[in-house]
């Protein structure tokens, strides 16, 4: 999601959405990037040391996410086999993020042609 | 173009670009708000003040758009008629301005199928 942040000198267009509900941002880039990390870790110290970011400040944003949510978008155990704070995403977890991935997509496909006329206008 | 961004608590989706080329931010957000405001006012230090930021800091957000594009999009004079730095935006500027809204604008259609899923998970 945000690997061609810095990806050089080349023009980009970058994307970015934020969801917010009750004056809250419920997911946003750096969420959606915890949750990926999450889903694929299984543990909130892994996803965070791969976001230089502390276990705490992980920790405060899953409990935002699942504070915004219907349901939770993600279990958490304090200790847990991972060691260090096992989390597993929720049905509506997995769902939230795919959703946003399929809503990011359609934003991406339906900027093309505008971008294609501003890139000219760039050095 | 941010006036939604602190409206309240209802359910909101913010989409945010941001174009980049040679390693520098060269629109996003900010400098869209500083050339809309700029082409309003017509001056650098009323400009700066309607968004809270100092004279120079708005003056290196210009610099920075200018030495992106391959022609500047905005003209400034120090002082000018408005007292305090005059900026007009030039075709360029009009023109990466109208594109970034056109863009904008078609993220924002296209996003609305998925958007209207994701709220119903929200609380």
């Amino acid at each position: 999601m945000r690997k061609h942040k810095e990806r050089g000198p080349e023009k980009q267009i970058l994307p970015r959405m934020r969801v917010t509900t009750g004056g809250e941002i419920a997911l946003g880039p750096g969420k959606i990037r915890l949750l990926e990390l999450l889903e694929r870790t299984g543990s909130i110290v892994k996803a965070a040391k791969r976001m230089d970011m502390s276990y705490m400040r992980a920790w405060v944003l899953i409990r935002t996410m699942n504070k915004c949510f219907r349901k939770p978008l993600v279990i958490t155990e304090r200790g847990g086999k991972s060691g260090g704070g096992g989390a597993v995403l929720t049905k509506t977890g997995r769902e939230a993020l795919a959703l946003y991935h399929q809503i990011h997509a359609g934003c991406l496909r339906s900027i093309q042609p505008g971008w294609r006329k501003l890139r000219r206008l760039l050095r």
